[in-house]
């Protein structure tokens, strides 16, 4: 399968390194908003101007398509999606619905296929939530994010004054887990379940009491959570904060039995060294699948929900069976 | 849909007690090959005798085939799936590849469609293995077992010249899990892996020392093991012993990024109070799905590799996107 980037961030760049785990893709080209003579890719792939992208729709079996979800996406995936097979990370879960709607659209009536919202959270945390639900009818769901970055929130607290850096881990607190793993089906509050640690390099004139308080008094990000703060120099940033890993935990404890009198626990997790190269291998096997749902004639816009497992994997059906069934 | 039990044991009874949780399914009857007047239900639903089947062809959406792996399933589901879709739980994976072949032929052949190998393992544990290996192409999969009760272990101790009863749980050794999840990549025994736990209740002129002896020394079973053998009453038997827990870990490891020098570890685990009552509740979501794929068109065998996760799920489309991608 020929495969393209469109954006070239964290994630396009995870691409680029996943593509080359897999033998049966290929990277034909990077595109980006930047000059292209300013752009070097980490393997030597060819990079293009984003907006010559059509004139490569002939070469491109599923363009990756790897900007932001607050802005970029909403425009670029119908846009691209008339052109090309299309895969996007798209994560704003309360605009999936409108977002689905116009990349439908714009995939059906050009006969491409599309899948939003590919990834780890939405993605593989999505698909363990529908399984063990539809396994467990009777039980309750929790998911926990972390230890891991927060893009969001470390760049909401670069943007208070007197900030030069800063990097903000989200951390599931432990008790939480215990109780949601005990089976007793907790009700938690957002102060229970997740810590918010900053770590920040403050302008030498800066006042660090008030950017302390500004952050731990930030509503939405910061002030329905405990929230540590500790200021540490450029040094110790790039020393000790430079790599992106992320995780978490997706649990359901469900009842069963004719009394409802028996636990049954699914838990799910994730332990990853950098999160955006974990979440582009999950796209570069999302395109494996979409082309061979394209193939026997899907169109349109598709999620994880939509695809069936096999259609994942490299192996043959029969290989499936023998060995990982 | 309409659901009828072929084999009312363990599993039997579990998807009598399943049905319930799921308001879109209903059970037709219980077919059993034992007198059907000595046979009473959990919840009153009517039993008939095995052999006259055929005759409710019309009123059975799925039949979920509840009979044993070793030499009930593989005549069973195939001479089913003659006139109906069916649902097993087959197990025995050297012998998948050939049970696949001939449910597929009977099914193909008359319009059916029918799933094999559902339940947990294999079921939900080989989804896991397919997701993470397709996700991370450079790693290593593991699967454990336990702490739960493995009926065939405890069979094969009963048939020892001695004993009365006996219950054998498989114990995951918590250094192995501990060096999986650390993302080494270990290569694990047999013995490593697991312990063997056996509680017996033997006869009371019978010489303990050469049934503990038997155990241990007993090849494929317990001698690449280590088994502890602890011997009980009858008394403790029935008050300490008489649920089924099970449960396990599916975790893989791998490599990503441009180096490989990035670790992400995936880790499925289940713990059940009761293992037939939640593989019943793994079979009753895929007998939807199954009916799902039939009304699609879709005829012959397939597995949980097959199933696109949304046609589990009682919810639709749009609900799925809304709250749990």
């Amino acid at each position: 399968m020929k495969l393209a980037i469109y954006g070239y961030g964290n994630l396009g760049r995870g691409v680029e390194c996943a593509v080359r785990q897999n033998d049966d893709a290929e990277l034909v080209g990077v595109f980006t908003r930047r000059d292209p003579a300013t752009v070097k890719t980490l393997t030597g792939v060819p990079v293009y101007a984003a907006d010559t992208v059509a004139q490569y729709k002939d070469q491109i079996d599923v363009l990756i398509i790897c900007g932001g979800s607050a802005t970029d996406l909403p425009k670029m995936t119908p846009m691209l999606a008339k052109d090309f097979n299309v895969i996007d990370s798209f994560d704003t879960h309360a605009n999936i619905s409108a977002h689905f709607a116009a990349v439908d659209a714009a995939a059906g009536e050009n006969g491409h296929i599309a899948l939003i919202s590919a990834g780890w959270d939405p993605g593989l945390f999505s698909l363990n939530r529908l399984y063990a639900s539809a396994v467990l009818p009777e039980g309750k769901d929790y998911t926990f994010w972390g230890r891991g970055v927060s893009q969001g929130h470390s760049d909401a607290i670069r943007r208070i004054d007197g900030v030069l850096d800063a990097r903000q881990y989200t951390v599931p607190i432990p008790a939480a887990l215990d109780a949601v793993r005990a089976g007793t089906m907790p009700e938690l509050t957002t102060r229970e379940k997740h810590l918010r640690e900053c770590y920040v390099v403050a302008a030498e004139d800066a006042d660090k009491a008030r950017i302390e308080r500004e952050i731990k008094e930030m509503p939405n990000y910061f002030s329905d959570y405990d929230t540590t703060v500790t200021f540490i120099t450029t040094e110790e940033m790039l020393r000790d904060h430079a790599a992106l890993p992320h995780g978490g935990f997706v649990i359901r404890t469900g009842k069963i039995g004719l009394q409802r009198d028996h636990t049954a626990t699914i838990e799910y997790s994730l332990r990853l060294d950098s999160n955006p190269e974990f979440t582009s291998s999950v796209l570069v096997a999302c395109a494996r699948a979409l082309l061979k749902m394209r193939a026997r004639g899907n169109t349109g816009c598709k999620t994880v929900f939509d695809i069936a497992p096999a259609d994942l994997s490299a192996l043959s059906a029969e290989e499936l069976r023998a060995h990982l069934l």
